[in-house]
């Protein structure tokens, strides 16, 4: 006999910050989602590759937003060597490493897939976990707007194929060249207005949460919130933000005026131009045309001037997936569902590797948040039930090892048989503790188990094993004690709970998961 | 215009040490064999479950084996707090926190498995990576050997369910307990001894690769290869060496004795006994009667006293999935396959957080190293031609963007078209580069596609478009002059390029498909 050590002197179980296990239905559900946006994306003969979870610092690069600490937001060690190496903290910067690395090797446009975890040094909060899943697509070295047009393309295909209904979803495409021709226009260019560029962006990228009244606050002097903190504003002038605003909140009614479409280039020649702007604008022009012609309408995919993104290396057009179904949120308030994925062209990325710029563009989808939503709207991707149904043999003897074998035949038995169908029957579990029978029946239970296999010594010796209904014999259980005294309660008691001979016993639990299939 | 920096002047593309991408066959082979191994672990009655890549460091402990660095084989960096974190070096340490941090709300004994990377700051090799992946099963709060019996079984079905035929695998079994028992018998017991144990335990698990003389030089002086180098042995004398050899060459005739069970422990009367052995000796007979019981001979699972397993934390049972079949080594030599997958018994691992000890058993397969195999034995599992085939529309008039959504509408129609099967009949790639025709068409050849879509102005004008068959084309060009003069020949030709109405294509593809189908 060993002498435990008091509780107290054991390590805590415990995990750090901002990293989560998960389980069972959790596992499932997101292996079922990615097998959809595998198959969609293959479908748009995108192909897979992977890169691993750890790179060279430097290769990596810093384009991570919002940057208040001193690591900037990446997880870094040391090598032996002395150099640093980092945690990946998307899935884009170790593309553009991948393809430097194997440009004379891969054809080109490179259309390329991948899913996998991505790690952020940042301070953990609701929602916001320092380990998260995204499923990126990417093609490299195709500079037109053609590019962008199938991302966008494939963003909505790839929701209506996880379950997401036309109308419940919207991909709202923008163009950092717009935003940057906007910056120019209220005289925010040059390197020495960075910091209120950045004021001027993240004002805008609140148009859904606050509306126009507190973007143009946060525009100006700055926004009070309900709590009474206050966030301070850009400082722009009445006319500068005017401007922003008649760009951001243009709402599209090209879309809607007569079904005829409109050209979004129509609707700045109130505003004083520039080469930046125009060419903003002349691409999402083009990209609006292609998604049209493939027979994609603004139910779709929608040119929408606010949306800003936050990653730093975007160059031409962005896109950002939005579910626009109600929730409730945390608050008790119902909001749109808001952004699940996102993206945009990002030609500068490669090129810090190689001696000539290779143009790119792709997008990433937030797999975690994927699949709240896709619970929220009851997708069946994500429904648990379709799994096999599981059946437990317990182990009434089990203080007699003689008697395990024979179990374990059981279940053997059970794991190699088919159903009609032919294919795999059920998933079958031995009863492996020590504890009594009651508590076996118990593990059935709270395991999910449709049946449970039972066998005595009286059973053994008459070659027989006993299979119990733990659905219907739930069921029976719940019922009243009129119910109970009654002729056909006993019939259905007989049909919960039955014997057969040890060979019949696939026939007997096909019979029970028969009534539950 | 913007100045390109000289190439010089670029960061280079390059991976850290150890770190490897994987292209396409890798990742789609990769992805079947993880959906075989989940159903059969599924069958088994095991549910999924999935911890963090991150773990405090006391967390997952010390328990790699052969640790020469100071930083034993782990990667670690500081937390904001200053608490030490690390990457996952194995699956099994991170799943002894979880159960012992959810102990309560799981069902017991506990059934799970878990695929993922893990990560090794190990001197890489070939062969040898600092991230690989490993899929586990453990049985966690079941002591008896009959969870043992479950793994090996689980072991085994898997192996199968893979491609890899009965007999070109074994699971072979030991006991720490018969090791620990041969090392009291021979005087090497005790705190004081640990070096030397372990020098023993690293000759013992070299019987495979050299022979019965080659570990009995190990066990004494030393022992020199082929190269001269010198490896010091454990210096036990002749007697000890004896009895070390007697128990782990003991090759179970036991099995083959005319048809009968033989006992493990008949064959241990010949040495000095200790309780230890003892114990060792009687669960190895319990383990081997309940898998024969279940139909599992000595063809598939098989008790091997010379098993060792290099971690530390094994208490009991210890079993090593040994792939037999023969390949040829870098050297040129022709060898066992060898191990995939090994595991046993971990008693004290989640018992290192809570009062009370909790029995654990699992195993782990190598995923990267099982892929090899499964190469080797051509297993239908990794054959890559199991994809829908790809269809690349080119863009002929790619200079002119007004053109480029008429492309794109192709390629819609064929993404969502249907094979006769009601599946989606392909994949289809739209060429969104800039280069010319001919590029365009060795982009098809080179991404793999079985026909490629043309239309220039002509086909435009008279509403069609021309479809390619690859595959034929390659094989007419491939012709002879004189066959290219026959008849048949110019009739094969206008079979592997035709032009059909643009409302045809979907049927005109399907043609060239069925070709190849």
């Amino acid at each position: 006999m060993s002498v435990d050590k008091p509780a107290s002197a054991k390590l805590k179980a415990r995990q750090p910050r901002g990293f989560v296990d998960r389980g069972p239905a959790d596992v499932a559900a997101t292996e079922r989602m990615l097998a959809v946006i595998r198959e969609s994306f293959s479908r748009y003969g995108f192909d897979p590759v992977e890169t691993p979870f750890v790179e060279y610092t430097d290769a990596l690069g810093k384009f991570l937003p919002d940057q208040d600490r001193p690591n900037e937001g990446v997880f870094s060690f040391q090598d032996d060597d002395e150099q640093w190496l980092s945690l990946r903290y998307d899935l884009t910067a170790p593309l553009a490493r991948y393809v430097a690395e194997n440009y004379d090797a891969l054809p080109k446009p490179y259309r390329s897939y991948r899913a996998g975890y991505v790690f952020r040094n940042e301070k953990p909060g609701p929602g916001r976990f320092r380990q998260f899943m995204q499923f990126d697509a990417d093609i490299v070295g195709a500079g037109s707007v053609a590019a962008d047009a199938e991302i966008c393309m494939l963003a909505a295909d790839t929701m209506e194929a996880l379950g997401i209904q036309r109308g419940d979803y919207v991909v709202k495409v923008n163009n950092r060249k717009v935003l940057d021709g906007v910056m120019e226009a209220i005289g925010l260019g040059g390197e020495e207005n960075t910091g209120r560029r950045l004021t001027v962006l993240r004002a805008i990228d609140k148009l859904d949460k606050f509306g126009p009244e507190g973007v143009r606050l946060l525009l100006g002097e700055g926004r009070k919130d309900e709590s009474g903190d206050f966030t301070k504003g850009a400082g722009l002038d009445g006319v500068q933000a005017d401007y922003v605003m008649s760009v951001v909140e243009h709402q599209p009614g090209i879309w809607t005026t007569g079904g005829e479409l409109g050209r979004v280039s129509d609707w700045n020649k109130q505003l004083q131009r520039n080469a930046v702007l125009d060419e903003g604008f002349a691409e999402l022009d083009a990209l609006n045309a292609a998604v049209v012609a493939a027979g994609y309408g603004p139910d779709r995919i929608r040119i929408d001037p606010s949306v800003v993104r936050g990653l730093e290396y975007y160059t031409g057009p962005v896109y950002e997936v939005e579910l626009t179904f109600p929730v409730t949120n945390e608050d008790g308030q119902v909001v749109r569902f808001g952004s699940v994925a996102g993206g945009g062209r990002y030609d500068g990325l490669v090129g810090r590797f190689r001696a000539k710029p290779v143009p790119a563009t792709g997008f990433s989808i937030g797999v975690s948040r994927l699949y709240t939503a896709l619970k929220a709207v009851k997708s069946p991707i994500v429904d648990a039930r379709n799994e096999l149904p599981l059946v437990v043999v317990t182990a009434m003897d089990n203080k007699s090892p003689e008697f395990m074998p024979g179990y374990q035949a059981f279940v053997s038995t059970l794991r190699q048989a088919k159903g009609d169908n032919g294919k795999p029957l059920c998933r079958a579990d031995l009863y492996l503790g020590s504890s009594g029978f009651n508590a076996q029946m118990k593990y059935a239970d709270r395991r999910g188990a449709v049946c449970a296999i039972i066998q005595g010594s009286s059973e053994r010796d008459a070659g027989t094993v006993v299979i119990k209904d733990l659905i219907l014999g739930a069921e029976l259980a719940a019922a009243s004690r009129d119910v109970k005294d009654s002729a056909e309660h006993k019939a259905k008691q007989a049909e919960a709970q039955f014997s057969v001979p040890v060979e019949g016993l696939v026939e007997g639990v096909k019979t029970v998961l028969a009534r539950h299939s």
